[in-house]
């Protein structure tokens, strides 16, 4: 039985569109904003996978540069808060407040585990609405190690005094899925957009396009 | 005094031009080649930091497959022939050449070391005309575990019984140059686009945009 939901935050309970539509000012292609976000991952699981920790806003800037630099184009103080400060006002996804309701119904705990710093969950959680739904919520500030390592899945469980097999992980990456699985928690992948799976990844125990079904699965779960 | 020379191969000895043209044939943005290798390189770090480990053949495969599915493009056999079997003959860029001759005269050792697969390599070494110019070379089958981490560094350094501070990594990309450097090696980075170095990653010892300049410095180095 599940006693506790662990949530991703970007791209999971949050809609990146504002995000999208900001690069969408600078850039005509459709695939910078995916780049982007790929070398930004890729940043922060090197770091990570090296030991190191810096702050995901500050990686974020970094690969922002990176990728101006790349097509000549001027990166400017304004474009720059144009584009990131859309991470603070993220709206949440349409089905995420009802899934939540759902699981306060049910008397399962709501904790939000995010790459973002401490700072930026407060303001995506103020802004989206989500804040006072939530039991708690953790960055890996805490930890100082991003996701998949194994560090921050730990530290929430041995935090939260929480068993790996009564708690879930939702998240629509794949590779956040994986870390977590290969720490024996119980995976749910919420499929937000049209791609693949990684095949090469731990499995999903569940996986779902809405997440009230997910979570009704959830809490049937075993 | 350097003693030996590791190279990375994609990217920094053999140029992608012929990728991106098969890209090219089925996708006019042009960031979508670049969005498959940060999703790429995403995975292998992924897992690599997670203990596992994948032919970086196979992972590029899934790579593709999940771009040509978000596209809404079917992805035939052929398809993926046609741009994935570019990997086996890429070109070495003009002035790898007389840069490999320039260490052979001064008896530096020369040595590929790459995230592909062995059988990879050896196609790509004996494709490029580059196989008789080596001394010896590896790919990362030999220890299952991707660069940047440290298990690929230690490994060439064991093996060819080398110290780390005569030993220089040769890169394009600023991640590898970060693990080698973590590992105590001397890095050297050679520009081979216009992008930004991660400002988080440890700096490399050296710089320079024509390997043949790169090359003067390295024999020159302490």
């Amino acid at each position: 039985m599940i006693k506790t939901v662990l949530f991703d935050m970007n791209e999971t309970l949050l809609d990146l569109t504002p995000l999208k539509e900001a690069f969408g000012r600078y850039f005509q292609d459709k695939h910078v904003v995916k780049y982007w976000f790929s070398k930004l991952l890729h940043s922060s699981t090197v770091i990570g996978g090296l030991n190191d920790y810096v702050d995901f806003g500050k990686l974020s800037e970094a690969a922002l540069e990176s990728v101006f630099i790349e097509n000549d184009k001027e990166l400017t103080e304004d474009i720059k808060t144009d584009i990131l400060g859309t991470f603070k006002h993220l709206p949440a996804y349409d089905d995420v407040f009802e899934a939540l309701e759902r699981l306060k119904e049910a008397e399962i705990k709501i904790i939000p585990v995010t790459n973002s710093s401490n700072e930026m969950l407060e303001a995506q959680l103020a802004h989206s609405g989500l804040k006072d739904l939530v039991d708690t919520y953790y960055s890996v500030d805490a930890v100082e190690r991003f996701k998949p390592f194994k560090n921050m899945y730990q530290f929430v469980l041995e935090k939260e005094a929480l068993e790996a097999d009564e708690t879930v992980l939702v998240a629509t990456h794949d590779w956040d899925l994986y870390g977590a699985k290969k720490e024996g928690l119980v995976t749910a992948y919420i499929k937000r957009k049209k791609d693949q799976y990684n095949p090469y990844y731990l499995k999903p125990d569940l996986k779902e396009t809405h997440l009230v079904r997910l979570i009704e699965e959830i809490i049937q779960y075993k």
